[in-house]
């Protein structure tokens, strides 16, 4: 917790020169945030007393659930501090919806908010960002959480993808291409036309997943430059798929890339709904378009853009807006809706249930045909042309079902606050899958600033269950956990 | 199939019997086709060649979902020759709601159908649910389909619910009790003050847990007349519970009942739910009330009945309506589409995903904590304080796996016709719950007239696959049935 507050402090000193470059007028409040950081930071390193060298397995659920938890409470600092967001429940809210890489904002009006603190926004995601590939690659496998076993040690072949035996080796390796897949985007951006600010913070925001802008608009700010929404899609679609396979491709090692179930389905799916979108979109030209988007969504490439984006956006849970998706038919309304439960690959930046859970989720529920037809024979699973142990199935359907739940009780308690229905289930599936922009009042061109103060909280519950594939965070109000073995 | 429409024929002859009485100017109409019927079915019996005395297992969905289809085929006369309803998706949708005992209807002015043909109407129900009862008991648990094996011979003490070896046996046994309970009721009701034609009609709608009802009002036709909710609640209760507990209890073994995992949570979930939507209709005094329910709903009794007796009637999938639930809160909006999902029990009339599915999925969920802290302890579900095999519980979570993608593909469809979301979602369920009104545009205070033929005919087939517990009717669709073994 105490490296964890140092290195938040550490990004927090990096805002603060961008806010003195920037001469934004709050570099004294964020430089006193990180300060603050630092020197609890510093509290927590020299306040253990006898720790133990090995982690146990229960310890590593709390470790990771107040970790994200820790973060949170330290990145509202610089928030708090400077005034640019005021109370502790919006600032909780936005600093939430950045480290969980959600994209939610409750910011009225971003482009009034002062460079230096739009520069931390962006960096809580891509902070989180980092955190998930330490998680997704590392640890969530070690703790057996919801199927993360079956992509890290099981997929093709014994230990195909244990890159390095030591886990920070492989972190450190994931970490780099996550670093340079961002400085890459960050130049492409500022060549194609957006100024250099705009592009890094874009980036951040990009390949964490995540979705904060510095505009209003979102990306639609830049409808009539094709381009930057091209290179952006592009980032998001690298973002969304597992960054052990961006290692391979770097290596040399296409084929492995091409060879891989998920990646396949992942690729396959973005393109037939991107398609379908455009198509929709297309047959549509006279749908009534907002007044964000002074387009015509019509046009051949114009249609098949906006198509790819939102659909890439939404799948990938980053959650940026090239044109408000609500408003297009309703089929589309419904299918976006449908889309939020999707999420990317394992081993991404991306949140939601994840391509290769629905996957095996629905080979399984498709091969009870073939079990009811033949009850004695045993028909396991198979992904990535190997067999799935029941035990990693039932992994998975139990992460599943516990998603559902938790989207029923999260809508439930929505629409308990006065929400209606669309925007009730629309949130919640945004906040558990950490997309961002939801439906009816919490739309695209809307923000999270409607809800009330206790639905800011629960929504901030929801993005860090979500986040942490519900059982690190839920097994802690599980009455086995607290059990003495 | 003969034999079933030489039964088809004989009802649709009572029908007429009916008719006549009522002198509604139909009764050559439906005699016409009742002979019509008769004369195919004899034909059917009379150019079978050959047939095997046993039933092979692939046999067996075809029967099931063909019966119904050959059912639904014949039963559409009534209403054509009649000319009571127009065109033959309209006909088509309202007896292929009557059968799988759903309840929705396409008809605008119910009070102006001749009485022969609402008679033919609940007949549909009455018919349907004997055929479940069969189904249930006896056919789909030798077929293997989504855990009823459990419910029919798993559950407490092996042969426990095996009440007599020969299904002829079992099935004549619960339809004695099926139709002593619509005589009871219908007695009941018109006691209490409902004319003698209306209280058959809703016994026949109310044992086949259906919904159709001779008033546009539906049971909110009779809000100044407690007595008479109270008596249907009490019958849709019975309905929607395993008419197996009532042969037990018929017999005095209250205990067996009392002791019944499912039926246990069954009423507690139903208690608990009514109290819930009371409390939320109590606070809420000045709700705005539709021109149909002139009452008020903020009173301590009145708020009580309609909670109980929409609660009843959404979760025992009858459809039966006191009050407009899509009107009260946005909380019970959501709160009233999640109950779409939950369903009856096992063994009863009720169709949806059923209360034994429900605790089976969530109990295996749950125990996911268990296994993921003690990943090399088998841990199996518990039923009725028995072990339940993993292949049980492989079944019923592909069950609700296909459930669910039929839901989600239900609801895109229905999107892609022109339905705004909330109607598109809840159509969708409430049509594959077999329920009855649904949300928005089909709401309780509207019907399913608006959808285009196209949606009228996918509504009919999504009733079919969840009548029919999905399996038989998908598996048709699958590849591995039509392979030779």
């Amino acid at each position: 917790m105490g490296l964890l507050l140092l290195c938040n402090g550490a990004f927090m000193l990096l805002a603060a020169v961008v806010s003195g470059i920037y001469d934004d007028g709050v570099t004294l409040n964020i430089t006193i945030a990180a300060l603050t950081t630092l020197f609890l930071g510093v509290l927590f390193m020299f306040n253990t007393r006898g720790h133990r060298k090995e982690v146990q397995r229960k310890e590593g659920y709390v470790i990771v659930t107040f970790g994200w938890l820790v973060m949170a409470a330290s990145g509202v600092l610089p928030y708090v501090f400077s005034g640019a967001i005021p109370g502790i429940t919006n600032a909780f809210f936005e600093t939430m919806s950045g480290y969980t890489t959600t994209g939610a904002s409750i910011l009225d009006d971003i482009e009034a908010i002062p460079e230096g603190i739009l520069f931390w926004r962006s960096l809580t995601h891509w902070i989180g960002g980092m955190g998930i590939i330490v998680l997704a690659i590392a640890i969530l496998p070690l703790l057996g959480i919801g199927g993360m076993q079956l992509f890290a040690a099981e997929a093709p072949g014994p230990n195909a993808y244990k890159l390095h035996p030591r886990i920070t080796d492989t972190a450190k390796r994931l970490w780099f291409i996550y670093f340079g897949y961002t400085v890459a985007e960050t130049i492409l951006l500022n060549l194609a036309g957006m100024s250099f600010f705009d592009a890094i913070n874009h980036s951040l925001a990009t390949l964490s997943t995540g979705g904060f802008s510095t505009k209003n608009a979102s990306l639609a700010y830049w409808n009539d430059q094709p381009l930057i929404q091209y290179i952006v899609i592009l980032f998001m679609f690298l973002a969304g798929s597992n960054f052990v396979l961006s290692y391979f491709a770097f290596k040399g090692k296409v084929w492995k890339v091409l060879k891989d179930e998920e990646f396949r389905i992942y690729g396959t799916l973005i393109l037939l709904f991107s398609i379908l979108t455009a198509l929709v979109i297309y047959a549509q030209a006279n749908v009534p378009v907002s007044d964000y988007h002074p387009m015509v969504f019509g046009e051949g490439e114009s249609a098949f853009r906006h198509g790819l984006f939102q659909v890439i956006a939404v799948v990938t849970t980053t959650g940026f807006v090239s044109a408000d998706f609500t408003s297009w038919t309703p089929f589309l309304t419904v299918f976006f809706f449908g889309l939020m439960f999707m999420g990317g690959s394992a081993g991404s930046t991306a949140g939601g249930i994840k391509v290769m859970r629905h996957v095996m989720i629905i080979k399984n529920g498709l091969l009870e045909f073939k079990r009811t037809l033949h009850p004695s024979a045993v028909i396991p699973v198979r992904f990535n042309n190997k067999m799935v142990s029941e035990y990693i199935v039932y992994n998975i359907i139990g992460f599943f079902v516990l998603y559902m739940l938790l989207f029923i009780i999260g809508a439930l308690a929505l629409s308990f606050m006065g929400l209606d229905f669309v925007s009730a289930v629309g949130g919640a599936a945004s906040s558990l899958g950490n997309v961002g922009p939801a439906f009816g009042s919490l739309s695209p061109v809307s923000n999270f600033n409607a809800l009330p103060d206790v639905g800011k909280w629960w929504c901030g519950f929801l993005m860090l269950a979500g986040r942490l594939e519900l059982f690190t965070v839920l097994i802690l109000f599980s009455p086995y956990f607290w059990k003495r073995t």
